[in-house]
Formats: C-alpha cells, structure tokens, sequence
C-alpha cells in the first residue's frame, strides 16, 4: 500500500525567500523532520509542485535570451524537476535512511483537452505592452494583463491523464527506494502515432498525484499544503473545518472552493476516493494531530 | 551483460549549433537511428555529456542573477540532467520500442582528491577584470584568464567513486526499461557523517560511465566521440589507427594523449579493462563498421 505525498510549494520555498539552494535545502530540512515518520518504512512516492523554480527559471530563459536559446516551458519543467529532485535527495536520504531516487516523469494529456482553447495559468516574467505583442507574434505565445504589472504569458492546465513511467516507479518501490516524481505535475506531452511529444503547458501537481496514487493502486494520498485542513465558508465568520467528507461530498462543497488553490486538491481527492483510495489534506504544522485523526481533511469513498 | 552507451557532445549538440530544443531533437533522432539495433533488447544503459546546456544553464543564471538567485553549479548539472533525460526519452523511446527512464544521477567524490587543489576545468561564460574579481571576493570562485576572451571560472574534475543511485538502474534495467543516467557525469556530491552534499565540480562522463559499467557488472562500454578510433600519432603523418589494445598497451599511451579529450576516453577504458570488462571507442559514422570489428579501438584486459 503505496503512500504517495505532494509537498506544497512552502515546504520547499517558504513565503518571502527567493529560492536559493540554501534556503531551499533548509525549507526542505524541516519538512523532512516532520515527515520522518512516514518515510521511513514502506512504499513511498514523493510529489512536489515546482512553482517558484519554474518561473525563476522562466526568467532566466528571458534576460539570457539574445545570447542562449530559451528552451520551451516542457523542458524547464525537467529542469525544475532535476532541481528539486536533487535538493530533495540530499535532505530526504538521511532522514528516510534508506535510498532516495528521482525519475523524470513525463504525464500525457489529450491534445483535444478544452484546456488547450483558453489557456487560462499565468507563468513567467511580467512584460511590457511591446515586449508582450512581439512573444505573440514570434513564439505563438498567449499573454494577459495582469492590472498594474504588465502581461504575463498563460498556459493550458490540462487534465492529467497517465503517468508514462508508472511501472518505473512501481519498480524502484519495490526495491525499497523512495521515489520522487511527477514533479512540477510532471513534463506534459501528448500522444502522436505512438511517439510522446512535450507540449507548453501545466499540470496541476495534485491531480497528477492523485493520478499517479491510483495507477500504483496506492490508497493513500497526503497533500500538504499551507492550510491546516478543507473549510466550508473558508474566510467567513462561519468558516467550519471539515474533518472527513465522502467523494459525494466533496464534490458538493467544489463550486464554492477558491480555484487554483484548494478546489484542485479535493478535485484529486474526489478522483483517488472514486478509486477506492483516502486522501489526506493538511499542513506540516497540523500534521501530527491530523495523522491521529484530530486534524485535516480525509476524503474517501 | 549490460551495455553502457556513453553519448559525446556531438550526439546531442551538433558543432556549430546553439542548443535550441529543435536542434537537440533533430541530432538525437539521428544519433538513435544509428544505436537503434543495439537499444532494441538487453540491458541498456545511456550516458551522456552536457558541456553545451549547463555552459547555456550557467549563462542564463548569470545573466538573471540581480533578480533571481543563481544555483550552484550542482544543481545546474541536475537541471541539465532533466533537460537533455528529457529530450532523449522524446527520441529514443519510439526507436527502442520499450520505456525509457531518466534518473537523477549522483556521483560520490573525495572532498580530499588533489583535483580541489587545483581546479582545471573551465566552465560557464567569460567576465571582464572587474566581474571576474567580484565573483572571486563574492562566490569565493576560482577564475583564470583566457588569451583575449576575459576571464573564466575553474573548477576541479575529481575522480569517481561510485555511482550513489547504482542500485535504482540495475533496479530499472532489470524491469526491462533503458536507463537514461549520469547526465554530464553526474552530479557531484562529497560524503559526510553519511550525509551528501552537492559540490561545485565536474566529473569526466567517460570515467563515470566506465565506474557506472563496472558497478553494473557490466562487461562492455561504448564511447561514441568525435573521431573513429584511438590514434598513435594523432595529427601527424605517421598517424596509425589503433584497432585492439590491452589495458597496458593503452597505459603506455596516455602520456600522447591529448588531456581534456581522448586521454580521459582511454582512461576510462583502462579502468574497466581491468576489472574485466570491454571498451569500443569509436564514431557515430564508424559504428558500424566498428560493430563488425572493422574501425574503432577495442581496449580489453
């Protein structure tokens, strides 16, 4: 029974710090403190979002660009995922004693996804009203003013709907190492006469956790996140933590859940709770509590 | 009997090229079309350089380094792993018919080689005077000029020790997937208190794909370089191809080697020779003929 846990993008960059390697690997190391007891035994799969890494990275395609080619947003996601994965090798090993080991992972999505018509996740730099026009017209792009600071690329977030390494990973579980992967939601390609191909875009990471939980007939997913449990009314003076919800339930709580935030959580949830799997949604600070059942949001059939 | 094929530059970037992801695709599928009868079955392992991209990599972090933090140079090798594991899985999964999985390298040093003493090995773009003194007061870098071009940071090229995720390839090769590892060769990492930690330098990818082969047990090793085989007298007219050598015959030639180039090729010959096993050395138009014992340079105990 495989447990598969998606680190939030504070347990790797904390709020207000800029992402270099120390601060990363000291973020990382207080995550791993307080996830020692879940990685030291059994079958473990470790997820992470890579937000904060992209678009630094996006950035330095764009100040570097008269010079060096920028490489497409499919590739600077396996660079993300390079990254991350060695940050989280060296903090995670110690704590976990036993092997860590990161795959590359690449997730398919349908070319025909709705996603695909309206682009709709900012990623990158900001540009100028020029600048914007100009990556319209020479790379195809998309871009949207965001009110005050300029244009800002978008990208389709399609749904996620297989994890290509899959049986990889199941079989480094199987030799006892940890794995991570599908990091940043994974590398996104689409499927043409049998051959994968990258494609610009993003997948949410706990959809493909989520995913990913139920190819390896996993029936435990941990989401971490910055938020210590699910609410109804979240932000209200009737805010109401929720403490287990069935599939049917979550799902009748989505409209009024924020969108790119928490209604992607429990919609991986829902998914993995169809499937006969329990999610768990928490943060680092309530884990402890949530894990004896007094904290956090569980989400099953 | 794994085979352990190592991709030089030009396999992935083609002399006069820049990098883009077009470009490296284009060259791969060549490259593959190539290895194609030998990726189709039995244990397969892919190695591969990255002086190019990480050179690009070190670009770019430099060149966004007042508004993004630039990564140590370990991690750019990990980002570089992700980028070009990415990029071959795209071309070689549909020549070879089954998974390809790219796995996150690490390669233990001695943080007391004698190579820390004296960095040899430029790396990354070239600095004006006063750039060049900054980085040697801010980053505690090491940098040595260049007849005309300015100033370049040196980093040392240690030996390696052992291959950290070796267990996790046998792992997957023995799932009957190729294994895509020790990109630009591997990450360097020293060992403390039984605790890794990345380290700014690089490791010759022939001598870590020839350690990799041993660990593997495996018994053959193929670099693919520029030229077709090992030459006597290289450059002059009395230049001799040199079709079979014993580990001994090829220490004798060392010291007409040229360093940064062939010399480490037939290093990392030698010491797989030793512990039983068999280098070809030889080009991607030579393949062939050197598969039928006609062109490269074997090197055997």
């Amino acid at each position: 029974m495989t447990l598969v846990i998606a680190l939030g993008g504070n347990a790797i960059v904390r709020a207000g710090e800029r992402g270099t390697a120390a601060e990363q690997l000291a973020a990382l190391r207080d995550t791993f403190a307080v996830l020692a007891p879940l990685v030291r035994e059994g079958a473990v799969v470790i997820t992470h979002g890579n937000g904060p890494q992209v678009g630094n990275e996006l950035l330095r395609q764009e100040r570097a660009a008269d010079e060096v080619p920028p490489l497409p947003l499919w590739l600077a996601v396996a660079q993300t995922q390079g990254e991350i994965g060695a940050l989280i090798e060296s903090e995670l090993a110690p704590v976990a004693e036993r092997a860590v080991v990161c795959l590359l992972t690449h997730v398919r999505v349908d070319a025909g996804d709705t996603a695909f018509e309206e682009p709709t996740k900012p990623i990158g730099p900001f540009y100028g009203d020029d600048q914007a026009k100009t990556l319209e017209r020479e790379r195809g792009w998309q871009l949207v003013e965001d009110a005050g600071r300029g244009f800002r690329r978008v990208v389709p977030s399609p749904a996620p709907l297989e994890i290509v390494e899959v049986d990889a990973i199941r079989a480094l579980v199987a030799s006892g190492a940890i794995a991570v992967a599908c990091g940043g939601g994974g590398i996104p390609v689409t499927s043409r006469n049998g051959k994968l191909k990258g494609i610009d875009a993003v997948i949410d990471k706990d959809r493909a956790s989520a995913l990913l939980a139920r190819q390896l007939g996993a029936t435990r997913l941990l989401i971490l996140t910055e938020v210590p449990a699910v609410y109804r009314a979240f932000g209200t003076e009737s805010a109401e933590e929720l403490r287990e919800l069935t599939a049917e339930q979550a799902a009748g709580l989505l409209p009024e859940l924020p969108p790119g935030s928490m209604r992607p959580k429990v919609e991986a949830a829902i998914d993995l709770a169809r499937a006969g799997g329990e999610t768990l949604i928490t943060s680092m600070e309530a884990l402890t509590d949530a894990l004896a059942g007094r904290a956090g949001t569980r989400v099953s059939r």
